[in-house]
């Protein structure tokens, strides 16, 4: 049974959500690392979407949507339910064009990241740490508003707005081979998905998930989609599940999902900040984690590493827990 | 009484650096930032040089020694003493040339910057954390390997190097009312007032020091250098005197030293990781801070803020203390 109809976004879709969006996002550089080029035996180009604004790729998804808004329904503002940075791009991107942004948030989510969320106006709604709860909250926020609803990923304005990013790697590199990001509802490879199967069909796409939320993976490995409710990662960013829109991309261009462990994820996460001086969330951490766990898939090969966000509450750093 | 003769590097001489050190460095970003911009309401650019290789705008000073050697010098290695990013520094460029690189360190210098000392192939012998046992133990390093000195910052060919850094960040902005860098031997202020005297000599040169290791700010006061022996300050990169060539350039082409509390560097350090998702050292927050506690200098500017190095011990991080 299917509750939604999938929203396919185009290849053109991605084109004009980039023209819409750039007066509001920064054209994030792409930075390598001649320390982990060695360490991996692969040419590593690592597109720093934590520098983006509000702090994560999400914005460019979240500003696509809100500014392709006629004027009659972004006076009724905007509602998302997210586990931190789309709240934040929303609030950003509703900020800018000076409508109301409504907020669900899991009560569980980072102090640094509600803050945030204020920070740019957004009004938040507390929820329970799960899907079902976020759900529930969120519908009733919604009645109440009238507000528009743009979900954190498998809204198409959100999926074409994400495309953007690959578009831009591909401008700032001399061809790639390979293009890995994080999975959680599979919004930014997605994006990547849309816009690398028109635009270099050539480049393998590959998703880096944590085992403990490894829905994508085992979705990916049955053929449909498997949705957890609740899983625990250092990952927060990755913990929901894919939905129709982002299912028909993962599905249809995904290579192959690689998980990882926490301990991988935290000494990736920690290694990039060493070596390469970055402030970048756990949930960014999978791919480096998996392309160290797997040097024979990328050895010799030039890869795309999306660093999806920089958004972390400093007082709680994951190598700091007992 | 002098000891020392003070031999000043010419602009000349910082160009020719520029050319001699380019194939071993980075020319590094220049980061900005809307919400520090507003926050301080001056317009703040970022040279990042915690993004240089070895992590440190040392690497220029460093590099342009080794590599202006002659053959038969070169054979007998370098040898410095350091408090870390000059040690890692020159290590890295003795490592590009072949060459061995004996260094003197404190033995309470974070254990991060001793790894990476090694790991660059310098060759460690410790010393206690003061100035007079760093001189006296490398003596006797430098009468057994006969290895070339070169002084962390008072060596006119390192103070050429680093002048290269300014030079930079003119070309990658649209000019400049003022620079600030943090200040400790003053080998970083001293390239920035080589270069921006004769390149640039509109702009004011700033220096920011922590007011616990405030031995510039007093000499500059007094008109000659007042050296203290082993202050304590969280910017471990700042608790060396001057010494006369920087000294030379300090008391001849800086607008003022501004000093900041131990909270205050802090504070700046953590703003600048959260914000600009950038590790940088506790070494580099003097100038921020600076700028927060003096916005009347700097409001309505044109500032460019020399972040100096990158090297953090991720497991002591400053915020998290008792």
């Amino acid at each position: 049974m299917k509750d939604t109809v999938t929203q396919i976004p185009t290849y053109e879709d991605m084109l004009a959500a980039h023209e819409r969006i750039k007066p509001y996002i920064h054209r994030t550089p792409v930075l390598t690392s001649s320390f982990l080029n060695d360490v991996t035996g692969a040419e590593l180009f690592f597109k720093c979407e934590n520098f983006q604004k509000a702090g994560a790729f999400k914005v460019r998804g979240a500003s696509n949507a809100v500014f392709g808004l006629s004027d009659e329904m972004a006076a009724r503002g905007v509602a998302t339910h997210s586990s931190g940075n789309h709240a934040l791009s929303l609030s950003y991107a509703a900020g800018r064009r000076g409508i109301p942004c409504h907020v669900v948030m899991p009560r569980t989510a980072p102090q640094a990241k509600k803050d945030a969320v204020r920070g740019y106006g957004g009004i938040i709604t507390e929820c329970e740490p799960s899907t079902t709860s976020r759900e529930a909250v969120f519908a009733q926020v919604q009645a109440e508003t009238g507000a528009e609803f743009v979900h954190p990923y498998n809204d198409p304005r959100v999926i074409a707005g994400q495309g953007t990013c690959s578009k831009e790697l591909m401008e700032q590199t001399d061809g790639l081979d390979a293009v890995i990001a994080p999975i959680g509802g599979g919004g930014m490879v997605s994006g990547c998905c849309l816009t690398l199967s028109t635009l270099a069909p050539e480049v393998a796409i590959y998703a880096a998930e944590p085992e403990q939320a490894d829905d994508a993976y085992r979705s990916f490995k049955a053929g449909h989609i498997i949705a957890d409710d609740a899983p625990e990662t250092i990952a927060d960013g990755l913990k929901v599940p894919l939905k129709e829109n982002t299912w028909h991309f993962v599905s249809n261009h995904v290579t192959d999902i690689l998980t990882t462990s926490e301990q991988e994820i935290i000494d990736a996460m920690k290694l990039t900040w060493a070596r390469m001086k970055i402030v970048m969330e756990a949930s960014c951490a999978p791919p480096l984690a998996a392309i160290l766990k797997n040097p024979d898939i990328f050895r010799g090969k030039r890869v795309g590493v999306i660093i999806t966000g920089g958004n972390v509450d400093l007082d709680k750093l994951p190598w700091m827990r007992g």
